[in-house]
């Protein structure tokens, strides 16, 4: 019972989780997926399903959260950086057909008010979000305050966006979003400049 | 098999979707919480689960977009009308114990890619809300396409931040996404005035 098959198991349950949700998917679908024997499941995850779901909501929470630096490092004036991302995630999206970009916010969408467990989890890889955009933006020149409070909008107007955007297969939201999280990095920076003097 | 019988259903679907999300459900939970019979249910939708949830997004969705004037008509100004409604969401989720606001959108982000007849009636459902709320924001004084940008940064952020206003079990979300689509209405309507001298 090897590693690598753990590893297998879980990316198997955060790629079915992107197209079905948490709870359509089956336990038999998740070994066939990973070419894992079912044995091999309950070996590495004694509670099964939410027990590995939890797990690959980890996974993909901190993978999605790398996106930040790495969409708006190559912008040096956070008012083009912050749109830019948007329009940048809206061409993966158009380009993949309307992929899904976030299966933590989608699976905790479903499951909030249903399954307890993964409702904990999902609320501590959206703290650990928050705390890394924040320390990111604050990099970039925010206030502390400041930057959680951009960082709350811009990861609210992104998991909207990407739900929209995969309910109307069209990029319009997305583009949209980036322009009010866009006009909230403005406000923010000018506010500060004013202070400044 | 009256009319009273079939909007049980429809109501109990609807309600069942806010909790659990669409796959979670069974045509036997829809039965017993209309307290109808199961023959009630293929009598009044002969395809079953998918209909009855295509409807209840159908009914949902009506009841959602009407929220939009309702929140907003009491504030003559637009720039305190949209943190206002934001702030008024936050406040019926904080004291109704995080309740799913709009299981339109958490069953969109759920079936897009796994229920192609749902995903298609949640995308009638979305293309009606932007056309009501272009109306809404073209009769508050915006142009159309200003009116349209606006609604579509309102409901990413909206639908996105009840996401992770009921992960966090916290109203914080909703807060800081009102802050940002009122900046990007503040921004709309200083470049209007702006433009008209």
């Amino acid at each position: 019972m090897s590693t690598a098959t753990r590893d297998r198991l879980v990316v198997a349950v955060a790629e079915l989780m992107r197209t079905h949700g948490y709870s359509a998917i089956t336990v038999k679908q998740i070994t066939a997926a990973a070419q894992a024997p079912m044995g091999s499941l309950y070996h590495h995850f004694p509670h099964g399903k939410v027990q590995i779901a939890a797990e690959a909501l980890r996974s993909s929470g901190a993978a999605y959260i790398q996106l930040l630096p790495l969409l708006m490092d190559p912008h040096p004036d956070l008012r083009v950086a912050v749109p830019a991302a948007f329009d940048d995630a809206a061409r993966t999206m158009a380009e993949s057909g309307w992929i899904n970009m976030c299966p933590v916010g989608t699976v905790a969408g479903e499951i909030a008010d249903s399954e307890p467990e993964l409702r904990a989890v999902a609320a501590e890889v959206v703290a650990d979000w928050i705390d890394q955009g924040t320390a990111y933006f604050v990099r970039r020149g925010l206030n502390t305050a400041d930057a959680r409070d951009l960082v709350l909008g811009l990861l609210s107007s992104l998991e909207g966006a990407f739900v929209l955007a995969r309910t109307m297969r069209s990029a319009e939201p997305l583009h949209a979003a980036g322009r009010a999280v866009g006009a909230r990095i403005d406000a923010l920076l000018a506010a500060r400049d004013h202070a400044a003097g």
